[in-house]
């Protein structure tokens, strides 16, 4: 059995949708118990909502609530007894084996940082979401975490990417890209030119520069950049779909013959969305800590909280982890890899 | 008659697909003269696989080349007889009345930062782009001219966008979005944070942050950004058409019954491909220099040229520029807006 700690009070829609999602989890998933965790008065009324017909799912009371206008430090300092840092808690205590939030992002990376402590050799945390392009799906980090990484952590970057690519997504030796304006290595930021560098001479199969236009073409099966702009592109990809919808519907309504055409396209239309749902992913893992914490985004929906708790369940078992510690223990690159400063810097999504 | 000078050695398929387009548009818009700018001798082997029906062409030679390698400090100081430079030292000489490059931007932004000087109240300049939204178009400045700008340079970017939405797309009281990883004011980093509060102390019409989502959505006339972020995006919006194209036609292979809906839906595809053609624009302006010089996409087609070079003349005649210096002259901002450093230390795309 997988004990799974779920932040009940994190998100835009918490704790409805969290609560619909993890009593799906639980109903769906024999091998997964659900800690939910937060206001235990707020989750049991939610609960009674809800129907659970198999499964295990127990609620830990924890008083106090992030929101996503608290800042990362803020949250951690003043709010000790907050659902999130009570997951995280549980989860370095061992009393779970995964904890899966949609809260605020930057406070889920701070009291993982500073509770759950790095993997030996990692400097700071990152989130590794998996997307779709027209080569099967590619691994982009980080989209979140870190807003201003150094070029030595865009390298740990593209070494957590790698070992995702092949453990989760099975590609047996995973192209990295950097993110970049152009394919040239003189391009970019010292930070990304440096970084180009680090990358160059790490024992990585890196092919270079990559641009905006090759997160679709699959040039990359790991596409390395800041958390910054990982974020605005992950939440632009969101929206390509429902626009497009909108598109296509709204030029329909100019040519009613169009509409016979619809019928016919449909199976070909629905496929194309199948291809790049991204409430399936669920949630993206925050690699570089030491232990399991999934994030999901703030606006999940509770079929997307069910599949970040699944999501959390497979990943317990893939030992990414000590994957990582190995790649980087055996590292060839000339930089510092060693030691970690434990600081607070995370950026907040 | 409004003279543009074209670099004609500048474009990943110069000078071939530059003569093309400066033809084209010689041929079509009898109120501009091209000036082709670049080696005599290609120049005019290309000029003869093509028949000049109308307008007026002439070649002005420049013996050197800078290429996509080059650093723009490199360019500028080594390559003093560059067609991007022959073309700058034209339009300062106001012997032309705008330029047209599709080559190194880098190199362009910093000689017409240096030679051609900035707009009174004006640091840096920046690159502007209209995309297409369910709006309508909306302006996204900086797409590569500065990858760190400062706040106050973004509160620039924001005014110099503003006055094109109004000159450019008719809107009368442009709303204006930064772009961050967050709706609040906390998020992004402290540059960001720093411009949140300058934005939210001007006379725009500021909304606030917007996130990746919303460019699609155009839930800002203005979207302000740094140029990396701004760069990664705006290849990544002209590469989803053509994968989407894809994607529909390999999902319709899967049923043969999708063709003849495809048949139907034509019209309304069209449609929609028309809306978001990166084509029609052909260029972008540079911002916050004095002259009018127009930046195209290093793999711009003949056609992206010539319409590069329609957009250089309607441009001219907006008087965005003299509205520019006016509302800096005014900015209620307490933020220090006056001098110029003219450092070089532009991005290049």
């Amino acid at each position: 059995m997988i004990r799974i700690a779920v932040d009940g009070m994190g998100g835009d829609y918490a704790p409805q949708v969290i609560v619909d999602g993890a009593v799906r989890a639980a109903n769906d998933f024999d091998h997964i118990e659900v800690v939910l965790v937060g206001q235990e008065e707020a989750l049991k009324r939610e609960l009674k909502k809800h129907k659970l017909t198999g499964g295990k799912l127990t609620v830990r009371h924890a008083s106090e609530v992030v929101t996503m206008e608290d800042t990362p430090v803020a949250a951690i300092k003043k709010k000790k007894d907050s659902s999130i840092a009570v997951c995280i808690d549980l989860l370095q205590k061992r009393e779970v084996d995964a904890v899966v939030s949609a809260g605020n992002t930057g406070a889920a990376v701070a009291a993982a940082t500073l509770r759950l402590g790095m993997l030996k050799g990692v400097r700071r945390p990152g989130i590794a979401i998996s997307t779709p392009s027209l080569q099967g799906m590619s691994i982009v980090m980080d989209v979140g975490a870190n807003l201003n990484p150094s070029a030595n952590e865009l390298l740990h970057y593209a070494i957590m990417a790698s070992v995702c690519a092949k453990s989760i997504l099975k590609k047996r030796n995973p192209s990295v890209g950097l993110l970049n304006i152009g394919e040239e290595e003189c391009k970019g930021t010292e930070v990304i030119q440096e970084a180009h560098k680090l990358l160059r001479d790490s024992n990585l199969n890196f092919i270079g520069n990559i641009e905006g236009r090759d997160f679709f073409n699959g040039k990359a099966d790991c596409i390395v950049c800041d958390g910054f702009v990982g974020n605005v592109v992950l939440k632009l990809l969101e929206s390509v779909l429902e626009t497009s919808k909108i598109l296509v519907k709204r030029n329909m309504q100019k040519n009613p013959l169009s509409y016979l055409g619809a019928y016919f396209m449909k199976p070909a239309i629905k496929s194309v969305l199948e291809d790049i749902n991204y409430e399936e992913a669920g949630g993206a893992p925050l690699l570089g800590v030491d232990g399991t914490v999934i994030i999901g985004h703030g606006i999940s929906s509770a079929k997307a909280i069910r599949n970040a708790i699944r999501k959390a369940g497979e990943f317990v078992s893939t030992g990414v982890n000590e994957q990582i510690v190995d790649v980087i223990a055996n590292l060839k690159s000339s930089a510092p890899t060693q030691g970690q400063d434990g600081k607070i810097n995370a950026g907040s999504v």
